[in-house]
């Protein structure tokens, strides 16, 4: 079964371990004619390179991407595309403790009671490095998007680490790019810096809430009732290491609004519907409406720490543990372009499903013509 | 493309209008021998069943259900069930505006665009009645998960109606069964009651946050990386009408951790490992810790409300809509034994998925043997 | 899983026993905006329909299709179709044998020891009237095929009943409705009527072999490589009760020829490419040419026999068994409709594949333009 | 969607072409806990390894397998397992004539009316060189079968060559390794050296006829309707370049047997039933008996030949074709360690498939106890 694919029609596999030879994603359903190459994908991989600054894990691998398959002269050729990153920089020797010890909050325990087997080597399958493959196939899926949907954008950014939120009133699009964050707001790019920096040095670790919103993707997406594109969406998040909980739009805020409050209601526009708020995050009944639609993800703090904390060996004693090694303070950083990526898997998908399902368009709002 | 099911290898197909013939499950991979009669169904749809109280639509269906398919005296034979439920109170008289106009907040305006035709009668397979089905074929899983996981028990409740949430150290398992609400703080049951009396009689609705909590799941549940138990978990809780927001453990509030807060810690107990904590919500990387699993999800409010609300026709022609019928004030509360069932529905799937892939045990922890 | 459903976008799930209280396909995937009802679909079925001519069992059921969800004011929304066929002559009492002994060449014994449990009343799920469900479902592909593909006709009929092979010398299309055989030559069909009297008369039964051919197909159907358009037919025919062998053209008969024998020859046409002869059965590569589709199966004889054969009881015992009861002496007359209709639901499923994954057209031929 | 994967809970996904950098397999659902290693794997794919003697063609590529994830310390962690093979002797120059021309009997044509692109270059996905990928899935597969059904073996051989079958009662299972062909009948093998001889020499290729037969399988595999061991042998077997048709057991001959001929009776073993004749070959109802299971497969001329034939080109035009380059006369003598690890694939699914759906054993014959 693919238990390690996602997506209906863009079918993304992923396998590989943390320190094993490679590490990469087959995907199938790619349609033809799509420019690609490495640079192109290698592009995304850059942004979610580790390394790059005190706040990821100093963990330094080239991560470059290679096209193995179903690419033929610059295009895609419809056959299954096979993206494959190597492992370079392993340095198994500094995992030795966790081949005994369980991580509290992490993986190791859960996959040796299923498994009987893991390669505890940096979390092995479980590591935050199989979102590299990722990354990787998003890369593909908006080469595809931007054939099929132009104009169709999705961005990704920070708007919480730990208890500290950023403030929407000062939010500017130009900001995500300039700070280490993907932090809109400037002002809260700069305390979370701070902040940051004295849990680094602690020895500690905190949380995040990222937000994706993908602006210009046409009505109709989404396909009722077990694969709703905010079902998917849920999905594709939720699959993330870490992530504890997915919001679309208002999220678990809606639960507190009156039916009054939280209806979008509609007018009718020079260009089709228009709404005039977006509690929904646009997606009414699992189907886009055409609006911005919005996606948030909460990831917890990452477990390994070099705080002690209590846990038991494999032959079950109590024991304490500090987990040492190169650990990112925040991973939630680098799960910005993971959710992107997430995000034009899903997206391409739809788009090809309602092709299949729907062929051209559906109904038309408007005169009757 | 089965987008009209959900499940691996316990796999449900719901199919069904609010006011056609008839709505029902059909079931694939229930294992054979398990004892299941249409009365031990029907024990779980009564619990959903709308028109019981004045907080609930007044739409009367019996909502029987009829085992069509797969039990052969009194036993499942490991072939398709097919669970029918007949409308027979469908009323279409009361949706006569709804065929032209959209309703904010609701899937009328999205099922037109994507599909160029649509079922208006009551929202069609939009409505929230398609989750009968869901209840059904819950209430098979369950009885399987009786047979193969002894002691395993799920229970849904509402945790926090609009704004107001319950007191936890309030809470007792015993209300929950106590009012209307499913709500375990008899005191936020008194008054919520209280308040959406409030809130129908104005014709306004509000949005709730359900909880469902498994206990007794054994550890080694999930498939990582993209079948993994929360990920299934989140997929099935946003599939349910009108849910914006899914979480796990604690949920959104996990961002705002730090790593040796949200550590659940491990002791080595007689039994096995023992968490001093259950942040996780019982879940690390995807597979089961054998803690409660809890996963909490919100339910926007009613979009059908009686207050008049901006909207467009399907002409295009700006107006607005007072959406009379039967409604929900609040459809979360009907949701709770939906939550209840997709998780029974989750959970066998994912034993029968780990029995599939395992086999027997994973790996043990204490003294080699 | 859906081991129970077939079709990669058009999906069909078939569900139900001989003697149960009904039986019927989930069909999932249909496209919207498609004309039909049920007498469209019921034409289909009595054209299966037993009890029609002492050929065939003399059971007698009204085989009455129900379209229960899914079409609304006579077209398609594209949300699940359920077809319900209600079983109405089910004389439980004629099988009372069977539930203790096994027939040599039936399903009975292995439902037995894969599933612990069977209804062995009429075969219950191995019976061959779950091909009704079938019947019910072609029919639904045939009107979107009708919608989608104007021009492509599909026709199933017989060219063996036993060891007598038609003369395809004589082969008239027309003659296929002439005769209670489905077979197109006039000649054998008398030949065959006599030779099955007798056989029916002794108590026995006989194999035959069905050839499908699908006119008007466009190239460029097919996924290669594990979702080839011959792929899929092979296993939709395969699926049927009592196929023994499928074949695609030339079939077995292609392993006794050369290459240069074997080669299509390809002129260019006013409209495309000509093939000069078509022992690829239309399909090169997993992928439809633009020829005539040609697919075949042999299906074996009734197992279901007067004549006395040893088997053993369910406790170990050797016996012999003389089956009663009301059985086709040649099943093979009633998988004639069951082999179009698979063929129609395959078909329909890659146009929806090949409209997700492609789009538009594919390359064409001829000069640059 | 995974058009390029088979199998339920052992999935595999090949990818690559002919003359990319690699191909490989990426395979799902391996249990864990399976000893495995490259050199096992290379067993199997020695065997199919092309240039081994005048009868195939003469590329020279030493097929080397990697194993890039999921298995540590020499045994399967339950996650993605990769396999890599790269692509080394690609010369691609021979190939120039069939990038404007398409070959009769060949995907060229139908690949590039799909796609409009297409790798030209020896094939590209439509190469046989992609079944390298399935012997070593096929490798892992028989790793997992030893471990979980110990006894089971699966041998295959050719048992006919062009128009010249075997003599059944001449053969013998130690010959099938002693001639090129691997052919049970040493008389038969000796007469098609000479016949491929002249073939060869006359530039023209002939189609065979493959067995597989799989020993020690116990009942009670198999997922009726439409995942039943013959449905899944089936699409197997046809999804292997340029196979034409598939019989189980008696196949397309049992089209000629009367009902009392067809029959396996049945007796009580000492060890539980045991059959008197096999012509089911080993499935009844979809469903494994615990006899032998017999698959037979026709493999087509190879269409890559020297002699003439007439065909257009790209731009619509009529010329001829002869293809250079290095090609097998018979590809049916590649197919045959092919087939063997389509059906290896095949029952390891069905094993995990029985498992997860039934736990345990299904019903048992004999007294009660």
């Amino acid at each position: 079964m693919s238990l390690n694919s996602f997506g209906h029609l863009f079918r993304v596999t992923t396998w590989g371990e943390s320190h094993g030879p490679a590490l990469g994603a087959t995907v199938d359903g790619c349609p033809p004619g799509i420019a690609v190459d490495e640079a192109m994908l290698q592009h995304w991989l850059d942004r979610r390179k580790p390394g790059q600054n005190k706040y990821t894990t100093q963990r330094r691998e080239p991560d470059a991407v290679r096209i193995l398959s179903g690419v033929f002269e610059g295009k895609t050729t419809g056959t299954p595309v096979q993206l494959m990153i190597e492992n370079t920089d392993q340095r198994s020797k500094d995992y030795g403790d966790i081949a005994e010890k369980f991580r509290p909050g992490h993986a190791d325990i859960t996959y040796w009671q299923k498994y009987g087997i893991r390669d505890y080597r940096g979390g092995g399958r479980s590591s935050a490095r199989e979102t590299a493959a990722r990354v990787a196939a998003g890369g593909l899926a908006r080469a595809a998007l931007a054939a099929l949907v132009p104009g169709l954008s999705i961005s990704g950014y920070m708007v919480a680490m730990g208890p500290h939120g950023i403030d929407r009133s000062r939010a500017d699009a130009a900001e995500i790019e300039r700070n280490p964050f993907w932090c809109p707001d400037a002002q809260a790019a700069a305390d979370w810096a701070e902040y940051l920096d004295g849990l680094r040095k602690s020895g500690d670790s905190v949380g995040a809430v990222i937000e994706v919103t993908v602006r210009g993707a046409p009505a109709g997406l989404g396909a009722p009732v077990y694969g709703k594109l905010d079902t998917d969406l849920a999905a594709a998040m939720m699959s993330i290491n870490a992530v504890k909980g997915v919001e679309i739009g208002d999220g678990m805020a809606a639960a507190a609004l009156t039916g009054s409050e939280n209806a979008d209601e509609i007018t009718m526009g020079p260009d089709g519907p228009v709404y005039n708020s977006n509690h929904a995050g646009g997606i009414l009944g699992g189907i886009s409406t055409g609006q911005d639609i919005v996606v948030r993800f909460a990831v917890k703090p990452t477990s390994s720490i070099l705080t002690p904390r209590r846990t038991i060996t494999r032959s079950g004693e109590d024991t304490t543990i500090v987990t040492k090694g190169r650990h990112d303070p925040c991973v939630g950083i680098r799960a910005v372009p993971v959710g992107e990526a997430m995000a034009a898997c899903v997206l391409l998908d739809h788009v090809l499903l309602h092709r299949g399902q729907i062929g051209a368009a559906g109904g038309s709002i408007g005169p009757a013509r």
